[in-house]
């Protein structure tokens, strides 16, 4: 059983995120811009935004906090969005959710340019992810291909099972392994990934287990503790486990890693597996962001 | 088995259509419009717009043929489009695929605004279809939805097997099939539909039959007479079959229907089956754009 190690994956990708902007620098260029809109102080946003800032200050990221009272309304957030598409120094940017109950959020997505749009929600860059073409890739399933990458674990022709239909997990990491791969590289990448038969499993699924029981891979995010056992998985099986619960004051995630893991091939540790490759995620789609710009 | 008869559903849908705008011209308002853009000469496009603009009439929908030479360019295409896009006495259009070689589909469908996209093919489009959010569903998973409600075939909770990996049926279908529907209404509609365990296959699908053999129902849009064989399929099952291939001069479809249907609880027929739910789905699709537009 090979761990996937989250942590030094992350590491090196931040390492390497950290040269290219240094070069860049060193050529005369600036540095690549990310902004963080906030709204109102809820504690957990609040944590993630900080994590994220900090995040960037490693790798050489410029970042920008904006922040704002819970009282803002919803046209002065897309006045604020508007801005944001048009300011010329800033590469990409987000908006922290949840947006309080009297903003949309579809609304304040739907309003970011795609090209700045590094969280990649927009509806066009999920539809361009679809349709294959060039588009920014949300976090975690960009987290989870470097992963497989990284590992050297191929897709093609490999029976993928997604449990989770989330907009920001499960469908976009489905759609990206179903499809024929945007490049095909010599050696493996993230983009070289794909021609997987996927198959969606979600709180309807009847047999989950029979189901899981004919996965080479398996990708978990349904954010429901020990929800993968040792029963469903077939021996040399790759688990992909994108679950963060707190239970009794621990961090676990959806798989019984203790019993699943002696089964496995390869297997993420929860923490230090899905989780630091969303935040690298980040940065490196800000990077694209600002690479596609040709505004330097 | 019993026959999902779209010629027949398509017929009873095209009547709701006709009746519907009959009450809203008769209430004083303009009937809706749809513009066909067509570029060249190619002589199946041609056929195919001509049938869109015949079923038009049918039913009332007002609609107008734009047409230009092969040597159009792409910047000229795009200034249509944005035309278009503005001109508030047309409620949807669409461009006629395939485009010559010199200008790129993507850039000219990117360039639609998605009120009006009425083939449902924009990136913006895809991606609320994804999200689940309300969108202009493209017409062969439109035509798809409105047959499996009309024979009330539920999809709740069912493993749902397609076939194929395409922009205009596979993916979007898949995904319409899988999220949770978008309306629960008391009696089944296309829009309640949803809730399914999906799996997609494809060429690089490694064991295609004993997947099928799991599905309750399949979707083939491969594109491949034949491909689907009894030995695939077990008893019970419900079959759509989207392929249109032309062998020995006759039309049949991507199932070996002579052998399946003795086994299947429910079979399109091809011809008669999908195909013409299709073009009433892009005038059902146009009936929509000009309700929301609320400019009658």
């Amino acid at each position: 059983m090979i761990l996937l190690d989250g942590k030094k994956v992350a590491a090196e990708k931040r390492a390497e995120l950290r040269e290219t902007i240094a070069q860049l620098q060193a050529a005369g260029k600036r540095a690549p811009k990310l902004a963080i809109v906030i709204v109102g102080h809820n504690p957990a946003s609040e944590t993630y935004v900080a994590n994220k800032i900090k995040a960037c200050g490693e790798v050489g990221i410029e970042a920008e906090k904006i922040a704002f009272e819970a009282d803002i309304t919803e046209q002065q957030l897309l006045a604020e969005v508007s801005r944001l598409n048009h300011d010329a120094t800033i590469d990409g940017f987000i908006v922290q959710l949840p947006l309080p109950e009297h903003i949309s959020e579809t609304t304040i997505m739907s309003a970011i340019d795609r090209r700045k749009d590094v969280d990649g929600l927009t509806p066009e860059n999920v539809g361009r992810t679809v349709q294959g073409l060039p588009s920014i890739i949300s976090a975690t399933p960009r987290g989870i291909r470097e992963l497989l990458a990284y590992y050297q674990i191929p897709t093609e022709g490999r029976h993928v099972v997604v449990i989770g239909r989330s907009n920001i997990v499960g469908k976009p990491i489905a759609m990206l392994l179903m499809q024929r791969p945007y490049l095909s590289l010599p050696s493996m990448s993230a983009a070289s990934l794909g021609d997987a038969t996927v198959t969606i499993c979600h709180s309807k699924t009847r047999d989950l287990k029979s189901i899981c029981l004919t996965a080479d891979i398996i990708i978990v995010a349904a954010g429901c503790p020990k929800l993968l056992t040792a029963d469903m998985v077939k021996e040399g099986v790759t688990i992909i486990d994108v679950g963060i619960n707190r239970v009794d004051g621990k961090l676990v995630g959806d798989v019984d890693f203790e019993n699943v893991a002696p089964k496995a091939a390869y297997i993420t540790p929860v923490p230090g597996g899905v989780g630091p490759m969303t935040i690298v995620s980040l940065l490196q789609n800000t990077l694209q962001a600002y690479m596609l710009k040709g505004e330097r």
